[in-house]
Parts: C-alpha cells; sequence; structure tokens
C-alpha cells in the first residue's frame, strides 16, 4: 500500500510542471443540487486531463535511470498524450502503442507532443506482443496508465490542491476506470479530511469496478461499451486494494445520465468536459445520492472531446 | 462624454450582483501567437455575458425610480437574459420585446429569468410600436443594449478588473457591434493605462463599425448577416462618439477565421465561448495584426451558444 507521504513528494516533484488547476462554482449546479460543489478543473490540465498528473510523476521519479531507455506504454486515450509530454519535458524518448483502429485524431495528438506512435492489431495479443518488442529493441519502462504506484500518488495531487484550495468537504466525486484517480483521490483524502467521504462514479454499461468493489474480487476483464471511453479499462491491481480500503462506495450512471449531465456543465458553467468527467457529475444531477446541505469536491478529470463534426456542422452552415 | 469617474461608481454598484470572472492564459495560445495574452472570460458571468454588468448597472442606477415602472427592451439576444436577471434582483418588472421568428430557446432564456416576453413581428416598425405600446401601458423605461450611458459604464467594469488583475497591458482587444463593450474598455484604459493600444474587431459581413469609424460618419442601417449574432446592431450614438476618440483602430475578420478561432480556444483552451467573442480572437491567429512580444488583453464576451444539436448528435451515437 502506498504511504501517503509519497503524494506530497509527487506535489513537489511535478509542480514544476503541471498547471494548477483552478476550482469552479456554479450557482445553478448549487441550485439545482441544493448542496455546495466545488469543482476542480482538471480539463483545464495540461494536455487536457488529470493524467499529466501521473505520467509525470512516474518519468520524473526515475528520470535519470530512465534517460537512455525511454518509456513506453499502450493506449489510444488521455494517458497516451499525458506520457508523450511528460516524456518530453524530461528530455526521454517515449513510445506509444496503438491499435490501428484508434482515430487518427488521437494518434496525431500523442505525435504532436513527441511520441513515437507504433500501431498494432487491435487484438489483446498484438498489443502485448508489440510492447515487448519494443521493450527488448530499446530497454523502454513500461507505464501503466492506472496500475502502478507512482501514477497514483501523482493522480492523488490534484485532491492535494483541492483540500488546499477549498478546505473541509464532506464528500469528493471522482469518475473510476483504471481506478488510479479514485485510488489516489481517496489516498490523499484519508490524508487531508479523515472524515471526508469518497465515491467512485461508475458507467452502468462497463461496471467492473462496482462489482469488484462489492464483492471483493477484482474483475479483470470488461466488456460492454461506454461514451465514457476513458473509463474502459479495467481496475488494476494497485487501485483495487486502495479502493476497496479506503473508498466508501461506488455508484453507476447510465449513458443518457452522463450526456445529460455533459450538456448541463457544457450549457451553465461554459467549460468543455469530456464523458468521463461528466460520470462523475451525474450522480448529482439525477439525485440518487439523495445528499443535500453538503460541501462535495468533485474532480473533472478532462476535456478532450473530438469537436470536428460540430464545427463541420457550423461550417457548413455558413 | 461619460466621465470615467462614472465607471469606478458603476463598479462599486454592480460588485454585489456580478461574478468577477477570472482572467485565463494559454500556453497554446501565447506559442502559436508570439504574444502574452490575458483572456478575461466575460463567458463566465451571470447570463453567460458582459451585457450583465451593463444591464445590472443601468438598473442599479435607478432602482428606486423604476420600482413601480419597470424596464423594457427589445433583443432575443444576450442583452434580454442579462437586463431580465439584473430586473429580477432588483425586483423590478422587465419586458422583452421579440420577432415571433426567434429561437424559442431565446425566449424560454429571458423568461427562465423572469421577463414578461412580449412577440412582435419581424420588422423594425412592428418592434417599435410594440415597444411603445407596452410603455404607455406600464411606464416602463427603454434600456438600449449599447446606447445607453449606464450600459457603457458597466460594461467598462470587465476591462477594470482586467487591468486590476494582470497590470499593464501594451492592447486591449474586444468585439464590437452596438459599440457598448468596446467603447467602455477604451474609457476605461484611458484612465487606467494611458498607453495602451485599444482595437476594436468586427466582422466584414456586418463592417458598419469599421466605416462608421475611418469615414467619421455613422452608418445607422447594417445590413448582411454574419454567425456572430451579437454583433449585428448598428454602432449607437454614445458609443461612436466614444470610440472615435479614445479607440485605436478596428480590424475585420471573416466568417471562416470567427470559426476557426472559436474551434482553436474549445479545443486548447477547454472553454465555450460563443462566435462574437471568437471576433476578437481571430486577429490574433490570423496573424493580420503583425505583433509579437506583445502583452495583449482579449475580452471573451460570451460563452451563449445554441448546443442542442451538438448533444442531440451524440444521443443518436448511443
Amino acid at each position: 500500500m502506498i504511504d501517503t507521504q509519497r503524494l506530497s513528494t509527487a506535489h513537489r516533484l511535478i509542480k514544476p510542471f503541471i498547471h494548477r488547476t483552478p476550482v469552479l462554482t456554479s450557482t445553478s449546479v448549487n441550485h439545482l443540487t441544493g448542496n455546495t460543489i466545488f469543482f476542480k478543473c482538471e480539463n483545464f490540465q495540461r494536455t487536457g486531463s488529470f493524467k499529466f498528473r501521473g505520467a509525470c510523476n512516474a518519468v520524473a521519479a526515475c528520470a535519470e535511470q530512465l534517460q537512455n531507455r525511454g518509456v513506453i506504454t499502450h493506449s489510444s486515450g488521455n494517458h497516451a498524450q499525458a506520457l508523450a509530454l511528460a516524456a518530453k519535458l524530461h528530455d526521454i524518448p517515449v513510445f506509444v502503442v496503438m491499435p490501428q483502429t484508434a482515430a487518427r485524431v488521437k494518434q496525431k495528438a500523442a505525435e504532436s507532443y513527441g511520441a513515437t506512435v507504433v500501431l498494432c492489431q487491435p487484438t489483446y495479443i498484438s498489443r502485448q506482443e508489440t510492447v515487448a518488442r519494443l521493450q527488448q529493441e530499446s530497454g523502454a519502462v513500461f507505464i501503466s496508465s492506472a496500475d502502478n504506484e507512482d501514477i497514483i500518488a501523482g493522480q492523488g495531487t490534484a485532491a492535494i490542491e483541492l483540500i488546499d484550495e477549498v478546505g473541509s468537504l464532506d464528500l469528493i466525486l471522482t469518475p473510476v476506470g483504471g481506478g488510479g484517480l479514485l485510488a489516489g483521490t481517496a489516498l490523499a483524502a484519508s490524508d487531508l479530511l479523515p472524515h471526508v467521504k469518497v465515491i467512485g462514479c461508475e458507467p452502468e454499461q462497463v461496471d467492473d469496478a462496482y462489482h469488484s468493489f462489492n464483492s471483493g474480487t477484482r474483475i479483470t476483464e470488461v466488456r460492454g461499451n461506454t461514451i465514457a471511453e476513458g473509463l474502459m479499462p479495467p481496475l488494476g491491481v494497485h487501485p483495487f486494494a486502495i479502493i476497496r480500503k479506503f473508498v466508501d462506495d461506488i455508484v453507476l450512471v447510465t449513458e443518457r445520465e452522463i450526456l445529460h449531465a455533459m450538456h448541463y456543465i457544457w450549457e451553465r458553467m461554459k467549460i468543455i468536459i469530456e464523458p468521463s468527467s461528466a460520470v462523475a457529475v451525474a450522480p448529482l444531477l439525477n439525485r440518487r445520492l439523495k445528499i443535500s446541505g453538503k460541501r462535495i469536491g468533485v474532480i473533472l478529470s478532462g476535456g478532450n472531446v473530438d469537436l470536428d463534426r460540430f464545427f463541420a456542422m457550423l461550417t457548413c452552415s455558413l
């Protein structure tokens, strides 16, 4: 289990690289939900998501030893971009393995931060083989998107900043996919606000964390699909152990609730959040939590949304 | 001509009601343009635009005398919502005249802030007649969206806050339509930073301010259409006088440049700005201003965009 001391070490290490993201509030949201809600805006984080915190910590923690070897991961999402920028800032080579089927825009995003993108077949075996081959050739160290103690410690720094800024809270909500953010947040909260409840929020369609948490046995395979792509990976081993110990509950939300929450936040707060972020807002809007008069922190995990179709539509209307 | 003293009075008067909006910066935008740009985020203002500042000042300035009479305006845009909320907060009745052709969502928005919306034919004459009739019946005072000294003084408070927060600037950019924001900003700047340049930005398609400014004769009729709906009204009499004296230049941008700037800001800054705001960003992205190494303030005027089609598209994909 990670010592909470590692979170403050991580924070010190990554501070020169990360944005201290703002905490926003919304009169409309407070009025609608009957609570006071503090949104930690990791959608404004570098590379557009909290993933940069963990990636930066994982790279910074062993930058010297990695110098000539580099890092490698498989991801077509936010972790790929985050690791690419973190490595670039530390002058370390970075390889990202993506399935051929990944949107071209995701490949370009990772490349724009300096990654060498290597495509593989869209199968588990091809992915493992490709990573293994590249590791053998380059000596690059594999950095998982969530199942890594340095990653978890880095993700916990968002909650450290949130609590530092707003003080006491009754409840903190985060989305849960691989579990790095939820585990890091729970660790930070257990240290700084021992009485706060921490709840993970998960799409009903990919409810492995919910069942793992409630049964005590980690589910390793995820079936189903969700608009909150970032939450598709199964819960990692390290996050699972922390979540079982420090998290109070995991709640589920439907795809429609995710889209509704995303729409509401865009419209009222004028900020762009991705579906994964909306997963942690939905339980407040659908009132399934049945709480009022509380001080609640919500980690808005990211803001990477493909806007091309929307702007193509607007351009057509010119 | 308005005394700049009136801007600080306005600021004192409206402070209890307005949000002090954040000033954001973006590494990407700075890198791309070669300048340091400070975005004053009036898209986060109450009712979603800077218009609330002026409306609030106009109502607050004569709240007692308006108590039983109320206020009236014609607008289907941001001024309607702004005046509605300003009046509601001062417990004053408010009438908004809109053409029948205005989107139902705009009518609902004004009503949601407590306005009595009265529809008229989509002609200039019907609008004037409807306003006159309602004024006669209720005694309501007409509050123009830009051609009113209290409105101008209120709009200038955004620049006061911007300068207070970031200090010296070389240049301030705002969009220009009716001219309230540009005039108020120029007044504030002339008082606080005598050496700063102030430039208005206008869509090429509705270039009345540009020609009025350059010829010295105010054009009173606007032809043409723009995606930046908020900038359709012609330059008002009061704003024109101030702009002629205190503004350094007016630059034009195309519809495509507006959409490109809007897309870029959404994607990189993860904030929602409306096309009118993007008009003041476009001259920096298209490099038509040919400046670098400068400290530039940009007033992002609002964030009211109809997102329903985009979310309908996403819902269909579920």
